[in-house]
């Protein structure tokens, strides 16, 4: 069930996020369809709540982050960024917008996009941060800000590393949509599934990696960004020393015992759910 | 009309270069068929002018780069490369050819290659190096200096940062060419559409560039390859204060009204033909 | 004719690795079917040796990296990761698999893998470690050290560097194998072939290889990894001495002249073969 996380929410307005946490899968769902699940400051705010909760609870295994309504999220809140709000508040906005952002990468738990709609601006900076992107056919992306006179320049960051630089150029150029097949094409999303079967293969994608062992798969989601951002033999140095390293775990060892035993495995924490 | 703009071609030959302007579009069209549009030493200085040539004027929002014939390009004149020319003349070609390539990045002016037909060794990194690429399906791409003894090495640069790299290596290695098609498929074109469908649908971009703010499309450009250069955090530090100093300009502040008015935004400056 | 190479095999067993050379392309193919042709340390060193064994022989042009059986390569061989080897012996693992690896782009000798069959962890590090990969439909690509608590930490260095980023951490996270036609799409191959065209389009390419300068080759692929790890301006910095220096050679004067002529070049060394 989903839960109203009051801490997510004004006083006694309506909660504009939304989680649950079921057998290690924690969900976070935008909940502000009424202005396109705008990422305002205090949506932001609470959306690196919703993530860094308990972050370091064992039971906390993948992240799938979703949201209501036919726009996943339309980037900013333009509202706050008018010169009434000045260059502090300004200033505030952006770096805590790429905060999350790097939250997501940084965080040692796999965080799934799971995109059901229109993703723009900032909204298509957030899909292109998560590491695994599944998408219903009719999800389109987009990056719009030079309509208003405000060139997605941060969106860029990310979705300049996710994807064709030619393409990225010309939606940041025109502004212009892309389908979901195109983003698929091009290297924004991980997978394209029809609508009607968005939240099973999502579902799917988390139950198998709760099925890991947790410190596995938090050694190599870090590793992973960490060597990215090397040369390749640098890369290759750190990549080998976490061989061995993982080899050390408990788990790693177990893993290897298990296959030449041929039997599952049994990691050093299982996913409960503490929540439900 | 396309003028024979005197100062792009020799005395009294044929212009090798022409360009138009109206509308802030900016057309410049290798015209040297007979040459297969080869980027001799001559050619790449007055492409260089013409990419250049009232640049910072505020009625220049965009260039076309597209070519008269069935060969958009077919790379350096070899006869200028023999050892006849010697060392320092061939220094000055690849240096004055990196030149027009990092140029075309580095102007604030989005670059669109309108491509229709064979583009070659140097003449697909130019195709590489614009900011978008619109080809028609007959278009063909290939890097094929190996079989002449001079490996696309400096193309590599320009492709090997758009594509896949295995598809670049064996581009490379072969020389074989890839269809259109491919070529979108692996990074280095944007879009690819029907032959007569070309000319429509690139100047549909072009108008769509010119629409937005000039100043808020040059920061955008600039700030794209300067945050790609650098890594993931440092990037965001770049762009999350490039979007405060957006916000702090004219053209930002009036996108957000209008928008927030649900009006026209009315840019600083209008696009003007001062040519036509 | 396959050799039975004695020096890549244990004393009287049957050889690990089969090696031929012929008209310059020399064919290595991993041949322990039965153990899935695992890369255990003997075999990463046996195929260490096969790659340089008279690798600065003139008339070693291309080689072409295949596999006996319907496993391409499983990848490490587990019963050599467990504590009871120690932490010594799997650092000697790691590093030997990680110099293999980055063997296969720094020798000045295109590599080509052959895939025909199912390539996994290790084993799909080895396919993206090549300079060009061609691929039967029928293959697949996984990274499944999840499953077994060894997360694939050193082959995401090669895959994270030619593929899409959500599509490899997909891969990563969950295990799932990919189709040859997606590690196209995201790419991790350069071709897919049916599988009764593998042969001969692989040697197809190989030939074509064959058919340029060797010096001139050579000086390619390595000044494509040089400047690739360079910012843009850097790199066109290197790449441009780069081919200076390439029309210095007597093959880069040769290949052009015979263009000029309208001729065959006729390079300074003809791939023979000794071996045959």
């Amino acid at each position: 069930m989903w839960k109203e996380n009051r801490v997510y929410c004004h006083s006694k307005a309506e909660p504009i996020i939304l989680t649950q946490q079921h057998n290690g899968i924690r969900r976070i769902m935008l909940n502000n369809p009424k202005k396109r699940n705008a990422l305002s400051l205090v949506m932001l705010e609470f959306l690196r709540k919703s993530i860094l909760d308990e972050a370091d609870r064992k039971d906390l295994r993948v992240i799938i982050l979703s949201a209501n309504g036919p726009v996943f999220s339309s980037g900013h809140d333009l509202k706050e960024l008018t010169s009434a709000h000045g260059r502090a508040h300004h200033t505030q906005v952006f770096n805590t917008c790429s905060e999350v952002m790097t939250l997501i990468q940084d965080i040692p738990i796999p965080v799934i996009a799971m995109v059901n709609g229109v993703a723009t601006a900032a909204g298509c900076q957030l899909v292109a941060s998560c590491d695994i992107v599944i998408a219903s056919e009719k999800s389109t992306f987009a990056t719009p800000g030079v309509n208003v006179g405000l060139f997605c320049s941060t969106p860029a960051v990310a979705i300049g590393r996710a994807m064709h630089r030619k393409v990225a150029l010309e939606m940041l150029f025109t502004g212009t949509p892309i389908s979901a097949q195109d983003a698929l094409l091009h290297g924004l999303v991980s997978r394209v599934v029809p609508e009607n079967r968005l939240e099973d293969e999502t579902l799917a994608v988390a139950q198998r990696i709760c099925q890991a062992s947790q410190p596995v798969v938090a050694l190599g989601k870090a590793t992973f960004y960490r060597q990215m951002a090397q040369s390749r033999d640098a890369a290759y140095v750190t990549a080998s020393k976490v061989m061995v390293d993982n080899l050390a775990l408990r788990d790693g060892q177990e893993g290897i015992r298990a296959f030449i035993e041929k039997r599952k495995p049994v990691w050093s924490h299982k996913a409960e759910d503490a929540h439900d």
